[in-house]
């Protein structure tokens, strides 16, 4: 690579931004219309923001271990025991970004730039897959934004993280 | 900084990515729906289009220059004059790609560390800006996928770019 412009804790920064604004979406929602509403026929929010847990603790995993299969797999149980609540929900966000905090300095700088196969499926660069992972978050956030709008419900401002 | 990941070409080739993919979100819209259609009683998607639009170019001029003042009263004057077509709103669309391409390669590897204050408005680093504008472009994006699917329409897969 030629030049270089962002460091790696940068990145776990601007993550875990973009993921406290999240979590105040999903906070926003009422308990009920987290699991239920839906516009035109799209998920629930809540659905969403298990689909961002899949991609997050198991991502970096994967990242630092370069072994996806068991991943795979566990995430395929964990889909079948999603969170009912939203204090569940909450609490799984929770987790996840201590275990965020914790394991990305673990990930060797070089690491970044090597090309793999995120959970078996989509061949890229590392910081591609990871940068996918927080896009795919802020894409369907984007979309919790319209489902509180139209539940007459004001969304936290997107530049607040 | 401690470790560099990203070099700046990777980081336009991202950008330039997403707003392919937003570019056929603009024409999945019928053109009439484009400039009328909302939900919740947000901005229909050739508003949102505009403002990408408004950070695209005037962004990559900023950080190039540091001077905002001039690029602030231009943007102000281009809101008065938005695209009233769906081709006027694409042909705008291209030209930007190819001046953020001509632009780009021209920013110093170390300006993305700077502190700067982008639009005259939000202090940071520059680096940071130039995140915040993709994010803005995904957020508003994942926002037109709900316009679409509210429309029946089905909208170009996320992860195609």
């Amino acid at each position: 690579m030629e030049h270089n412009i962002l460091s790696s804790q940068q990145l776990l920064e601007h993550w875990q931004g973009h993921r406290r604004l999240t979590r105040r979406v999903i906070e926003a929602f009422p308990e009920d219309q987290l699991f239920t509403f839906s516009v035109g026929g799209m998920r629930p929010f809540a659905e969403l923001a298990v689909e961002m847990l899949l991609m997050g603790v198991p991502g970096i995993k994967g990242v630092l271990t370069g072994k996806w299969k068991q991943l795979v797999e566990d995430n395929q149980t964990q889909k079948k025991e999603p969170p009912r609540t939203k204090d569940a929900l909450l609490q799984r966000w929770d987790e996840a970004t201590a275990e965020m905090d914790a394991l990305w300095p673990q990930i060797p700088a070089q690491r970044f730039q090597e090309t793999d196969v995120a959970f078996e499926m989509y061949e890229g660069q590392v910081y591609w897959f990871i940068l996918y992972w927080i896009d795919n978050e802020i894409h369907h956030r984007g979309q919790g934004y319209v489902y509180l709008r139209a539940l007459g419900i004001e969304p936290p401002p997107f530049w607040e993280r």
